[in-house]
C-alpha cells in the first residue's frame, strides 16, 4: 500500500464529495442565516461579549446583506464553502476584525439549526396560504356544482348517487385536517435550537430567551442535546407534513384522471390544458394531472428517506444530517407548483351535465328505495331482499331523486361549517408574532 | 377452461382469504362497536326511525354486550363474519326481530369507520399516559444524574462535555414533541365519521350533530365523501404519530447499547436485565435495548407501509383498506411494551462513576479553554488557533471544569420548563370530555 | 431510585418481552433445524469430535423429529425458549448427555443463519412452482382469448386497439422477469452460513465444506464476519423478490377492478367469486381481487421495513435482527394465497364480446388509419394532421380491422417464445440438487 | 367561474410544470437515443419503409450527432422540449425531409423505454467496473491486514476475536453477492423494448428481433403490453441493485465511523482525509465517511420511492412515470463517488497495531478456552460453566492465541475462493457482446 500522498486530485474531489449540493441548498437558507445572526449578536451584546457600536455596524451590515439576498443580488462566491462562510466572509471584507465577532458562543451546529427552523416556519407558512386559496376555490366549485349529480363508487363499482358538491368539497375538507396536521409540525419547529452551540451548549453565560424572542419563536429547545437532536427530526415532521397535502392533491387528481377517461367521460378541460399524442391525433391526455399524482407521490416516499438516513444514528450529530436537505428543500416548491396547477385545472374544469341520464346508473338508486320502504314501515332486511328481486328479474326502474338532507350528505353540504374549521386551525398559526418579530429585527 | 363449479373447497378458500385475520383484528373493535350502536340508536330515536321502548331494551342489551367485552366473556362465533354481525346476532337471538333495526341508516363502512375512530382515540389517550410515565422517569434521572459528566460526542468524534442529565432530559423533551404531533393525529381522530353510511350519506334525516355529541367527538367529518376517504388516512396518520415516539425510544436505545460497550462503558444493568450467550460465558448481552430499537424502527415503517396501500386508490370505499388493520392494531401494544420496557431499564440502570477522568477525554474541554480565552479579550479565531497548537503538541492540560450556565446546558437543565411544556400539551387533548361523554352513552 | 428488586413480574415481562412471537416464528424453522443439525453432526463426526456411534444415534433421533414435525406432531414445549432449545431438550430426554453434544462447534447465530436459509431456499422453491402455475393459466387465456379485442389506454385516455390475448400475455411475460429477479435472490440464499459460530468462527477444524455438500448448498458464505452480516441482508433480497411478484399481481388486480366497474364492463365473475353489500342489493364487488392488490402492495412495503430495521447496525450479531421474521415469514403463505386466489378469478373469468362496437372506442383505429397512409406513401406527419383534421371535424370512420403482425403484437402473441425464456429461467435453479442432498442426508 | 382565457402566464406555467426537470434529465439519455434510432432505421430500411440510400445519410448524421455528444458538444437547445424532438430537429434541419421519416413505426413511448434500456444497461456496466475495483482492493487490503486482531462484537458487546483481515474481507464477499442482485435486474434491463410503440404494437411489419441484435440486446420484451409494463418496473428493479451496493458500504462507513471513534480507536486517516470543526481544535472528523453513509442510506429509500409512484397505476402509460428519472439517474453518480471516495479512504486507512493487547479484551478468549477444554474431553456445557465461574472470580487470564484454521476464519481466510466467486459473477455479464454489437452499429 503506497503511501499517502496529498495528491491534488484525491483532495479536489474529497472536496467536492463532501460539499456536495451543499452550496446549491444553502442559497434556501441565505435570508435567514442573517436573521439568525442579527439575532445573535443582539444577544452577544446584551451579555457584553459585543460593544454597542460593534452592534450597531454589525447589524447594519447585515441588514445590507440582508436586502442584497432580498432583491437577489446575493451569491456563494465560487471558492466558498458555505453560506455562513460567505456571511462572515462579507462582513469581514466590509468591516475588518468585528467581523469574525459574530461567531463567538456559537457554533455551525446550531447556526445551521437555527437557519433550519426560521426556513421551514418560512415555508410552511406560505404554504397554509396555498393550501387555503386551493381550499376556497374547491368550496366555491363545491357549491357551483352542487346539484351536478354523479355516480358514488364503492370497491370501484357503482353504488349510490353522489354530486360534484360533494366530489369538490370532499377535497377541501381533506385540507382541513392536512393542516390541522402540518400544524402539529409547524410547532415543533417553531423552537428556538439557538444557543445549543456544537449540541452541547457553551462556556459563555448565553441569553437564549432574549433569541427567543427576537426571532418569535413560541419557545425553546431548551436541552441542548434535544435541540441537535432536532435535526433530523424536524425535516421528518415538516416532510410528513408536507406528505399530507400531498396525498391530498394526488388522490384528487387520480379521480380526475378516472372522470377524464372516455369510460368515466365526466369532465374535460380545454386543450391548452391537456397534451396531445406524437402517433394518436384524437388524444387529449391529463399530463397536468398525472404530473400532480406523480409529485405527490413522491413527496409521499420522502419522510420515509428522512427516517432511513437517520435511523439508528447515536445522538449527537453526524454529516449525515446534510443530505437531509436535498430533496427536502426543493419538495416545498414542488408542492406549491402542484396547488397551483391544481387550482388552474379547477379553475377551468368543465363538468359535464346530466350524467345520470345513462340508464347503467340507475342501480344507484336501489338504496333510496330500500330506504323509502324502510320509512314506509318496511323492515331494512326485507326491503333490501324485495329490491334486490326486482333488480334480478329486470324490473327495477327507480325515480331518479335523490332527497339527502342530513349534515354533510348531497342536499346539506356544510360549506360554511367545513369553512369555519379551516378558519379555527389557521387561527391557530401565531404568524402574526412572527411576522413582526421579524419585522421589529429588521428595523434599524 | 372448464365452467365454472361452484366447488366447496374453492369457495372455503376464497372464504378464508377475504375474511383473513380481520376476525381477530375485530376483538379490538368490540366495545367500540357497541358504543357506536348506542349512540346511532339513540339518533334514530330521535329522529322516530325507532320506538322509545325499542331503544330501552335495545340500549340495556348492548350494555349488557358491553360488559360482557370488558369482562373478556365475549367472543365471535366461529361462523360469524365480524364483530358487527356478531353483536347483531346476539341482539336478535336475544330479543328477536327489533335486533335487525340497529342497521338502519348506516352501512358497514361508517360503522366501522366509527368503531375505527372510537378505538384509535381510545388507543392515543393511553399512549399520552404511558408517554407521560417515562416523560417524569427521564426528567427524574435527569434530576438524579445531573453532576454526573460524560463525553458529547459530534461526528462519533470525542466533542464537548456532556452530563447524564442532558441525556436524560434530551429524551424527555423529545416526548413533549413526539406528543406534540400526536395531538395532531388526535384531532384528525376525534371527528364524527358516523351517517356518511357507505361514503354518500343516507336520504334518512339522519341527525349526525347528536351523535357527535353523544360519543364525545370534537366535530364531524361533515363531507360524507371526506368521512369514507378518512379510511386510510387516518390510519397514517396515527401511524406516523406512534413512529414518533418509536424513534425517540429506538434513538435512546441505541445510545444505551453504545452505552453498555465496554469501550464506552458508560451504564450496566442488574444481570437479570441482560442476557448471556450460548458459547461465550462472559456475555453481557443489551437484549431487551436491542429490541426495544428493533420494534422502534419497525414501526417508523409503518406509516410508509400504509401508504404504500392506499396510494392511487380512487376516491370511495375499497376492501383493501381492511388490510390496514393488520400491522397498525397491534402496534399500540408494541409501543406500550417498548415505553414500559424502557421505564424498568432506567429505572435499574447504574451509572458509572468518574467517567472523564480517563484522559482520552481530556479533549472534551478545548472549546471551554478557548472560550475562556475569549472571555478574557482574545479574538475567537486567536484562541482557537492557540489551543489547537497546544494539542498538536501534547502540551494541552485543561481544567477539567465545567462552567455552563445557559439555559438548557449541563448547569441549567430547565427540568421545570421542559415538564411545563409537556403539562401545555397534555392540557390541550379533551379526554374529560370524552370520558364523560361515553360514561354517559353507557349509563342506564 | 429504588435498588433492582429481581420482582417476578418484571422478570416474567421481560421474559415476555424478549421472546415475543418468536416461538410462533420459529415453527416455520423447526424441519430446517433438524437438517442443519444433521449436517452438522455428520461434520462433526468427520473431524474426531463425535463417535461414529454417537452419531448413528443422534442421527436416528434427529430422524424421528423430522419426520414428528413432518406429520404435524411436534410443537414447542410451554417453557422452552427456541425450536432450537427444544429439539436439544427432546434429544437430551431421549439419548441423554450425547444430545448436548450436537451444540459443539456451533453458535445460536450460525444455527438460526443455516435455518433461515434452508427455509427460505424451500420457500423460494416452491414459490417458483406456484408462480408457474399461474404463468401457464395466463399464457393459456392469452391464447384462448387472443381475437377479443379491447382499448388499449395511454394516460388512461383511449389509444390503440389491444386484446385480451396481450392483457393476459402480459402478466404472464412479467412473470418471466419477476422469476429471473428472484433467482437472483435465490443464488444470494443458497450459500452455507454454517461454521461461522457467533459471526468469528470457531478453533475447532470444521469441515465447512463438508456440510455446503451434505445440505445442497451452492457454495459458502465463506468470510465468517460476512456470514454472520447474511443475516438481515438475506431476508431483504428475499423480500425484494416477493415483491416483483406481488407488484405484477397486484396491478393485474388494479386493472381487473377496473374493467369490472361497469364504465368498463370488460369482464366479470360468477356471484360466489364477488361480494354483494349490507346496503346495496344490486352489487357484485370485486373483493377477492381487491384484496389481492392490497396483499400485493403490503408486500411491497416489506424490503423497505427491513431496510429501516437493519440499516446503520455496525458489523456483527444484532437481537433486532430477530423481528425481521415477524412479517417476513407469513408473507409466503400471503403470496401463495394471492397467487391461488388469482389463478381461481383468472380460471374463472368472463370476457364480454364485441368491446369495440362501442362508438367510442373508433378513435383507436386512428393510428392504424395513419399508418395505412404512411405505408401509402404519406409522410407521416401529414398523414398524422389528415386523421386529426377528420376526428376534429367528426368525419373519421375507420374500419375497425387489426393488422399487427410483428412478434409481441396483438396478431402474434409469441406465447411459445415467452414460454421458452420462462423455461430457461426456471432450468437455471439447482432444484435437483438440492432435493437430493437434502433426501440423502434424510436417509438412514 | 370565470372562462377558460388562454392567458399566457397560465400557459407557461404549465409548460414549466409538464417539462418540470426532464430536459436536463433527457442530456443523460443522449447518447443511447441516437444508437435506439441508428437501430431503428437499419429496421425500417430492412422492411422497406425507408430506401437505402436515405438510410445511408441518416445514418452518418446520427453518427455525427452521436460523436458531438461524445465530445461534449450537444445541447438541448432552449425551445425544444425533450433530446428525441432535438435529434429529429437536427436531422430535418441538416437533411430535410428525411429527418422526419426516423418517427415511423415507433411512439415517443417505446423510444424512451429503449433509451432508457440502454442507459441503464451501460451505468450497470460501469457500476460493475467500478464494484470490482473496491472489490479488489478490499481484498488486498484483508491479506495485509490478515494478523492484526481486533475484537468482534455480538450486541455490540465484546464477543470473541477477529481481524482486519476478516473485516476487510467480509464487505469484499458482500459485492459478491451484490453484483450476483445486480445481474438479475441486468437481466431485466437487457431486453428490448422497441416496437411496442405506444403500449400497443404497431400495423408496420416491424423486424423486433433485428432491432434486438442490433442494439446487442440478449431478448425481446415480447408482448408489447408488457414491454410497456417495464416502465417503472425496470427503474424500481435497477434502484433495488444498487441499494443494495449501497447497502454493503454504508454499513462499512457505519463500522469505520465506529472504529475512528477515540473509545474504539482502531483506525485513523491523514489529516486531509478527515475535517476539523469551527469550534473545536482538536476535531478530526470522519466527513467521508458519513457522507457516504448517509448517501446509501439515502439510495436504500429509493427502491420504495419508485414502487410509491408506479403503485396502483393501471397498466398502460401515464404520465407520472417520467418523474421517476430525477432520482434515479444521478444516484449512479452518486453510488460511483461513494465508490471511489471508500476506495480513496480504505487506501489510505492507517491501523493501530496491538490492539488486543488491552486488557478489557481478554475475554474475547473465552471461548477458545472453552473449547480446548472440549478437545481435551470436557463437554461443553461444563466447560461453559468452568470459564464462566474464572471469569466471575476474577482469575480468567488466557493465552492470547488464536487458532482458527477452518474456512473464513482468521487464519484462513479464503481469499482466492471468494475472488474465484467474484469471478464467475463477473462472467456471467455479456458485456463483450454488447460492446461489440454497439461498435457495429456505429460503424459507417
Amino acid at each position: 500500500m503506497k503511501l499517502w500522498q496529498k495528491d491534488k486530485a484525491s483532495l479536489a474531489a474529497v472536496e467536492q464529495f463532501t460539499v456536495g449540493k451543499d452550496r446549491e441548498m444553502d442559497t434556501f437558507l441565505a435570508p435567514f442565516d442573517v436573521l439568525g445572526s442579527m439575532a445573535h449578536i443582539t444577544m452577544l451584546e446584551s451579555i457584553g461579549l459585543l460593544g454597542a457600536e460593534e452592534l450597531t455596524i454589525l447589524k447594519q451590515e447585515l441588514r445590507n446583506i440582508y436586502q442584497d439576498i432580498e432583491a437577489g443580488n446575493f451569491k456563494l462566491e465560487a471558492d466558498v464553502e458555505d453560506i455562513h462562510s460567505q456571511v462572515e466572509l462579507l462582513l469581514t471584507r466590509r468591516l475588518g476584525e468585528v467581523g469574525k465577532k459574530i461567531h463567538s458562543g456559537r457554533s455551525r451546529n446550531d447556526q445551521v439549526l437555527v437557519d433550519l427552523k426560521l426556513f421551514l416556519r418560512h415555508e410552511l407558512q406560505v404554504m397554509v396560504e396555498e393550501v387555503l386559496a386551493l381550499f376556497r376555490l374547491l368550496q366555491q366549485q363545491s357549491e357551483a356544482y352542487k346539484n351536478h349529480l354523479i355516480p358514488g363508487y364503492t370497491h370501484l363499482q357503482i353504488a349510490m348517487p353522489s354530486s360534484f358538491g360533494l366530489w369538490f368539497g370532499a377535497y377541501a375538507e381533506s385540507l382541513v385536517d392536512d393542516l390541522t396536521l402540518l400544524q402539529g409540525a409547524y410547532k415543533v419547529v417553531n423552537k428556538n435550537p439557538l444557543g445549543s452551540a456544537a449540541g452541547y451548549g457553551s462556556s459563555f453565560p448565553l441569553d437564549r430567551e432574549l433569541t427567543t424572542a427576537l426571532l418569535g419563536f413560541d419557545s425553546l429547545n431548551y436541552n441542548v442535546v434535544y435541540a441537535q437532536m432536532g435535526r433530523g427530526k424536524t425535516e421528518k415532521v415538516v416532510a410528513f407534513a408536507l406528505s399530507g397535502i400531498a396525498a391530498t392533491i394526488a388522490k384528487m387528481a387520480m379521480d380526475a384522471c378516472l372522470f377524464m377517461n372516455q369510460n368515466f367521460g365526466f369532465i374535460s378541460f380545454p386543450d391548452e390544458l391537456t397534451t396531445g399524442s406524437s402517433i394518436m391525433p384524437h388524444k387529449k391526455n391529463p399530463d397536468v394531472w398525472e404530473l400532480i399524482r406523480s409529485h405527490g407521490n413522491k413527496l409521499q416516499a420522502l419522510p420515509n428517506e428522512i427516517a432511513m438516513m437517520i435511523t439508528n444514528l447515536p445522538s449527537g450529530y453526524h454529516r449525515d444530517l446534510q443530505l437531509l436537505k436535498e430533496n427536502l428543500f426543493p419538495a416545498f416548491q414542488t408542492l406549491k407548483d402542484c396547488i397551483r396547477m391544481s387550482r388552474l385545472m379547477l379553475e377551468n374544469i368543465r363538468i359535464r351535465e346530466h350524467i345520470l341520464d345513462d340508464d347503467k346508473y340507475q342501480y344507484l338508486f336501489s338504496v333510496e328505495v330500500v330506504n323509502n320502504l324502510v320509512l314506509q314501515g318496511t323492515p331494512f332486511r326485507e326491503a333490501y331482499k324485495q329490491v334486490g328481486l326486482d333488480i334480478e328479474q329486470g324490473v327495477f326502474s327507480p325515480a331518479k331523486e335523490v332527497n339527502h338532507t342530513h349534515a354533510g350528505s348531497i342536499g346539506n353540504l356544510c360549506t360554511a361549517q367545513i369553512a369555519a374549521q379551516m378558519d379555527a386551525v389557521v387561527a391557530g398559526f401565531p404568524f402574526d408574532k412572527v411576522d413582526q418579530a421579524l419585522e421589529k429585527l429588521l428595523q434599524p
